[in-house]
């Protein structure tokens, strides 16, 4: 069982420039840019978003506009502001905040309002706020009319540095996350660190959780850059955040490029620290633990068991352990309960006939997926970052 | 403004054998297999059902049937007892009859029943029934778990040379048909043309006006033979039917694989009829008019505009209007009303910023798309079908 390694051949383009950064996620034909930039929405020449839109999408006759409520005031009027000197029809919807909006209720009421604004295959649909957001708009573009054009504008940190990425978009079933959706490329995500400003510090950790998890699975650099720059992320310094959002999503597009369909297994990787999170969100409770802080303790067992089994070195947990702690998030879970557990990651989607499987750490920078892990040695893991 | 010519390196590759036709749809990886036989479902060797299943999936662990009642206890019967030897698990779900079933309701009923029934990756849809069914149950296959195998096997004549071939899957909105969907390509088509035996003759008329069609636009010496051999297709004669589902399938294939997510202006072609056909269904109301009698008269309406343009002779439409009439189908809606049909057309998806746009018959096997078409042609072509 093994991860195929980074193909040589695929890879996330960057263009830095004097306060922003492009970066190109390469999937031939249906290759779109990333743009990280501050303060920059409103500029109306072509570095703005307007002047992004029209370069990302050549003829557009009608944006419409899909927004979390959250956001209305700031983000999404910013949005709105910027394209009001544009020859474009406009249209807003509005999408009450949280999960429950990833809903087949929802998804039917947001078919039928794209049909009320007279959406066509000329339209383009401009996702405003978290990854909420993004997975139900951009599920309501694949499949309205087979495909309607898409722009991601992630407003949490979590969807910038993951969900905008990558393709996937899709709602919850009653009976699962994310059961039903597809796989549908943006033509353009716009990232500007200004949307960070209203974003509740919880959440911005939350998103700090998976920005750390880059480092740890394939970029050693900048998990040593995340090590001396915390203080400054913390503070959401402009560059430095850029900075790291910037990697984050190269990390992601890579391993996009790589296996856009998840078909290769690469994109396995990204789950590092996930099927302890998942067993940790599910038994926790619906909304009790954020998913980036189920992630940051999920990681934290995980590189305990790769310890356990001899995979990785003392350090490597010690030097996860600070980062995560200096990034303000939580490592243990008093009330994590491996009897509860188990049985949840047993279920698991990663979970290939029953066998317990986990994308462990080998050095900062490098995981592997490791098949057949002894019943008792999650146990373990799980215990040593409890209280039971 | 012109139809891009049927390109020369796609093709639809036909293997008749004795008393089966096998075509492959060309779509690069997406390639794959419409059988074309007549009681051949139960064959317990490589050439019945369950071997084609096998030879078309590889690995395969659970089908899910998704059937019209209408069919339960027919074809969905006979489809279910010929993988009764299998080792597959089967779960079967039924579909009320009708149209009403594409709707967001029942799509999401779908969904959590494909949830409760297991399904993942390694599972695949099985769509019994007409174009209903397999509308319905590709969409929900293209999207549960973003995107499970998927077979049809349709059992209209509609469905057999003209919904289940070409990828398009969807469901309607109270305010629009087909507004939702996605194109998803099936591993395999299975008609057996025993399937028909239990089907109403109005629904096998209408299915046969788009066999018609096909020889109208683009297959000439398809036309000739269903003039020559009309009779024994109205009987259903397993010979000659499957012959005519054949030359069909390999008339759509053939555009399909030229455009298959209708970007290049081909799959227009397709439409031949149709903008009189969807003016004259939304007049009659609801129900009223079956699909193919519409198109009926629509071709009728086409062709009676081609002549008054110039750009057919009067000896196509004579030739059109005597096969239409000795199919049963009918030549003419004495209610066609101008005033109300007009209005519908130019809102019709097929008219570019409201100007009428028709694919109008250049000879037998030859159409051209004609842009600014006067309206009082259009309103003569119609009068001239009806009693107005
Ligand atoms: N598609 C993918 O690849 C992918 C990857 C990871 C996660 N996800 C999905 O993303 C979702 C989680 O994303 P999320 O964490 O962004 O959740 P979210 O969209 O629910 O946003 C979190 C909260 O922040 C609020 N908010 C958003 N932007 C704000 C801003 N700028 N200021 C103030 N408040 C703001 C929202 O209203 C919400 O209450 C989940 O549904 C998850 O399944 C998808
Ligand atoms: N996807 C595409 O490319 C495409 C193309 C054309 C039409 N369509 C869609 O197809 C649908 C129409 O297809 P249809 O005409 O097959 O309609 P349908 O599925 O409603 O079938 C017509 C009727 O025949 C019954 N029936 C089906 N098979 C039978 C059998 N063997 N014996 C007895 N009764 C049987 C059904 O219960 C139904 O009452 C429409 O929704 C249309 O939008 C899709
Ligand atoms: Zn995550
Ligand atoms: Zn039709």
């Amino acid at each position: 069982m093994s991860i195929p390694p980074r193909s040589e051949s695929t890879s996330a383009r960057t263009r830095p420039t004097n306060n922003a950064t492009e970066i190109t996620v390469d999937l031939g034909q249906r290759s779109y840019p990333i743009c990280i930039e501050s303060s920059a929405t409103g500029r109306p020449d072509e570095s703005g978003f307007a002047g992004r839109l029209r370069a990302a999408l050549g003829d557009c006759t009608h944006a419409i506009v899909i927004q979390d409520a959250a956001i209305a005031t700031s983000a999404g009027q910013q949005i709105l502001d910027s394209l009001a000197g544009e020859d474009i029809r406009i249209s807003e919807i509005e999408v009450a905040s949280g999960e429950t909006s990833k809903s087949t209720d929802r998804l039917a009421e947001l078919w039928s309002e794209l049909l009320d604004c007279g959406a066509d295959r000329r339209s383009v649909v401009i996702a405003v706020g978290g990854g909420v957001i993004g997975d139900l708009a951009g599920f309501a573009a694949a499949t309205f009319t087979r495909g309607l054009r898409f722009v991601q504008v992630p407003t949490t940190l979590l969807a910038m540095v993951d969900s905008s990425v990558g393709g996937k978009t899709g709602i919850n079933l009653p009976g699962g996350k994310n059961m039903v959706g597809a796989f549908w490329q943006p033509h353009l995500v716009w990232i500007d660190t200004d949307f960070l400003a209203t974003l509740p510090r919880r959440e911005y950790l939350s998103g700090l959780a998976e920005v750390i998890k880059y480092g740890v699975i394939e970029d050693a650099p900048f998990f040593d850059y995340l090590e001396t720059n915390i203080a400054a992320i913390l503070e959401r310094e402009p560059q430095t955040t850029r900075h790291a959002i910037s990697r984050s999503c190269q990390s992601k597009a890579r391993v996009v490029a790589d296996d856009e369909r998840e078909t290769t297994g690469r994109r396995a990787i990204l789950n590092y620290g996930h099927t302890f999170a998942h067993a940790i969100e599910a038994t926790a409770g619906y909304g009790v633990m954020l998913h980036g802080e189920a992630v940051a303790i999920g990681m934290q067992m995980a590189a305990s068991l790769g310890v356990d089994l001899g995979l990785c070195s003392d350090e490597l947990l010690r030097r996860q352990t600070a980062l995560i702690q200096a990034a303000g998030l939580p490592r243990s879970w008093a009330e994590a309960d491996p009897a509860k557990m188990v049985p949840v990651m047993a279920h698991d989607k990663k979970v290939a006939h029953g066998k317990l499987r986990f994308v462990l750490p080998q050095e900062i920078g490098s995981v592997g997926l490791i098949a057949d892990v002894p019943q008792e040695k999650v146990v373990a893991a799980i215990r040593s970052w409890s209280d039971r």
